[in-house]
């Protein structure tokens, strides 16, 4: 029923465009692909730049993305931002490039490991995610108090998921990763990832079910639903991910294990979707059945990893999420003084939000580097705040124009926040030793 | 004008798509990353076979593609084939693909190497071009009369270009690749390679101008843009080659000269469409623009070499490509009489055409192998029966389903019947030259 709505829509677009193109002489993908030449390239820029300020790579793609929007309408008119923003081709690349990104998470996370660090970890984690779902559900009730709670909880459920990718840089550039707090805060972010991922789940499905859907067994029906398939996955992983490799290997050509993983973390992705879950969420499982414990997918001694072989395809879709995820943003929706201020009670919620965690563990840890080390939100609150614009309830977005900037703005001040703060909390403390 | 068009057209898409995935509260991608999903994996499953079986594997990639189309209908039900024939990511995802193809072909392609073969390629080339073209031209105008001429053009030039990848890889196999002959081979294809984008931009143009554009002045104005435009790439890559490696090298990341690689290569396919050639062509010139005499592009030492980073995008896109390809073969219609004769006759065509290459070199030489090496028609021939397919004249398709079916018949048969008679022809002069 759905694959015939779907069908139908997508059978009527290339016959139209089609015909125009063939009436004029062009194929109809010249203006997507110099748009795709365009966004990668600023992207790429973008990230480099903002590297050599040894700042994270998705800053800059969030900046050019942002810049491109505020600058492009006044330089080349409005006409060719619309395009960049609606054509469905560049989202759809887009979207891939999250699948890939949410996919090499899985691939990265090690459950052994997790459950090493266990109980300290399940308890920062917890904090992480349930305090800033308050705060940011408190503050969008505060701000928005006509709009449906489940918007409010969107904008909660967006200031929840830490992004592992940021702190887990920092703390590998600090030469840190061996000690206990860094232990605790990467335990915690993958356990965080989990929780996030199931969060999302929820109030996606709520959103989509409508006021109804906020009875409290449908919200139960979905959490069990998410655990059991990311359960699933990894039980699934035990047994088969080696099993999997080994088929891969026989056939002496690296990419066969590129094309299983990719087709496994796209067909999980639909998978996920028919269940009712996000699709990101079948990615992640999918790099979770492949590799349940992080140790690096290769077909053979010298051969490379899934990891690396994936490389050249992320650096390429991936920036592109992000760059379009900045476009998306109207810069001048957050020059309105209600943005504005939703911008800033929704960082310092976050700031607060996640900087609780550092009442999880015991006075005998630098619980300023591990509430510093779990603020960073970066994939995963852009990803949140995406779908949340991109759901339509009552006719209108979940999230709107103001409130979707508000979130892109959270996401870059504590980017740009956790590679000083954490800098100095390691410092400190490492003064103190010597003191 | 027309980005403004387009642009309407794709506007629309995702407003109605998006509402009604929204409606039901899934994300509007997940049919197609399940087809991608399949289509990938089945695609390389068939590639893996042929080469088992020591066959190309753009072989087992259409032959996948065929039997999908000849299977799925009567078990699926019509409603997936049309979707997976006709949704627009995937085949913007194919044509990145071809693109991805003719930029390696660009890369690889050694302008030098090509001057030093010189006269003997030359002459092997344009007889490998001209008398396909006179006997596809002349075929179709036989068997079907009421056409219009542009479309018997149109199947005379999908029968000139030769597929470079698979003789190289027979040569290599037997080990012949230093001999003479082999040389003459490859540097004629190279030199087939531009002459038949040459040729696809003059009948793309005339087909797209209509019956008007016979005059031989459009002829001769395409021609010249066409060379000009590769001409300019091959000199500005003279000069800007090494610059670009070296801005790349700077930044110390191995993708970043992979997006400027596909960053340039998206441009100069949009370039190309916006002064009428075909996209395709551009591609070709971004790989002769990077690396004009096929050293392999690498910033550094002991850097991977673009070639070496576009290999996980092209085993992933390039095979989508073959596989759709033979999805569009309506199975059906090969097995009426008159298409089954049009598959003959082509064929036919397509082998003498080639074999009088042999014509082209002096008796000391091995004919018999240089008439055989420039038989295959892969990815090219392909190209222009998709591209044909496409074109939309009067309402019709330019080549309607009989002849693009039988274009792929006769790929399949010129690809199958090189391994084997090269491996024949060099055994046959070996035991000659004994005797």
């Amino acid at each position: 029923m759905r694959l015939a709505a779907v069908t139908g829509l997508v059978l009527a677009a290339p016959a139209i465009a089609g015909a125009a193109a063939a009436a004029e002489g062009h194929s109809r993908f010249g203006p997507t692909l110099f748009a795709l030449a365009l966004l990668v390239g600023a992207a790429k820029a973008g990230g480099l730049a903002a590297e050599r300020f040894r700042q994270p790579a998705v800053l800059g793609e969030l900046l050019v993305g942002i810049s491109v929007s505020a600058l492009w309408p006044a330089v080349l008119g409005g006409e060719g931002i619309a395009f960049v923003r609606s054509d469905p081709a560049l989202l759809f690349l887009a979207q891939i490039g999250v699948l890939i990104l949410l996919f090499d998470v899985g691939l990265e996370a090690d459950l052994r490991a997790l459950a090493r660090v266990g109980l300290s970890s399940l308890l920062v984690a917890s904090i992480g995610i349930v305090v800033p779902i308050a705060l940011g559900w408190g503050a969008a009730a505060w701000l928005l108090p006509k709009s449906p709670t489940i918007a409010h909880v969107f904008v909660g459920a967006a200031l929840s998921a830490t992004s592992v990718g940021i702190t887990a840089r920092v703390l590998k550039d600090l030469g840190v990763t061996k000690t206990r707090e860094a232990q605790i805060i990467l335990g915690a972010a993958v356990l965080d990832d989990i929780l996030g991922l199931i969060v999302l789940a929820v109030v996606t499905a709520i959103a989509a079910a409508g006021a109804a859907g906020l009875a409290l067994w449908t919200v139960a029906g979905i959490l069990v639903r998410a655990v059991l398939f990311l359960g699933a996955a990894a039980v699934a992983g035990h047994f088969l991910s080696s099993r999997i490799i080994r088929l891969a290997a026989r056939t002496n050509r690296p990419e066969t294990i590129l094309v299983i993983g990719l087709a496994l973390c796209f067909s999980l992705a639909y998978a996920a979707e028919l269940i009712g879950l996000a699709d990101i969420i079948g990615a992640f499982a999918a790099g979770l059945l492949l590799d349940p414990y992080g140790r690096g997918v290769r077909p053979g001694q010298e051969a490379a990893t899934l990891a690396e072989l994936i490389h050249p395809l992320s650096s390429l879709f991936v920036p592109l999420f992000f760059v379009l995820m900045g476009i998306q943003v109207h810069v001048g929706s957050v020059g309105t003084l209600s943005a504005f201020a939703f911008a800033v009670v929704l960082t310092l919620g976050a700031l607060v939000g996640k900087a609780a965690c550092a009442l999880g563990v015991g006075a005998g840890t630098n619980r300023l580097a591990i509430g510093i080390g779990m603020i960073p939100r970066g994939e995963v609150g852009l990803i949140f705040a995406g779908i949340g614009s991109s759901l339509i309830v009552d006719g209108q977005p979940l999230l709107p124009q103001s409130l979707f900037s508000a979130i892109v703005v959270m996401v870059l001040v504590t980017t740009l926040v956790t590679p000083v703060g954490l800098r100095w909390a390691f410092a400190r403390r490492a003064a103190k030793g010597r003191g």
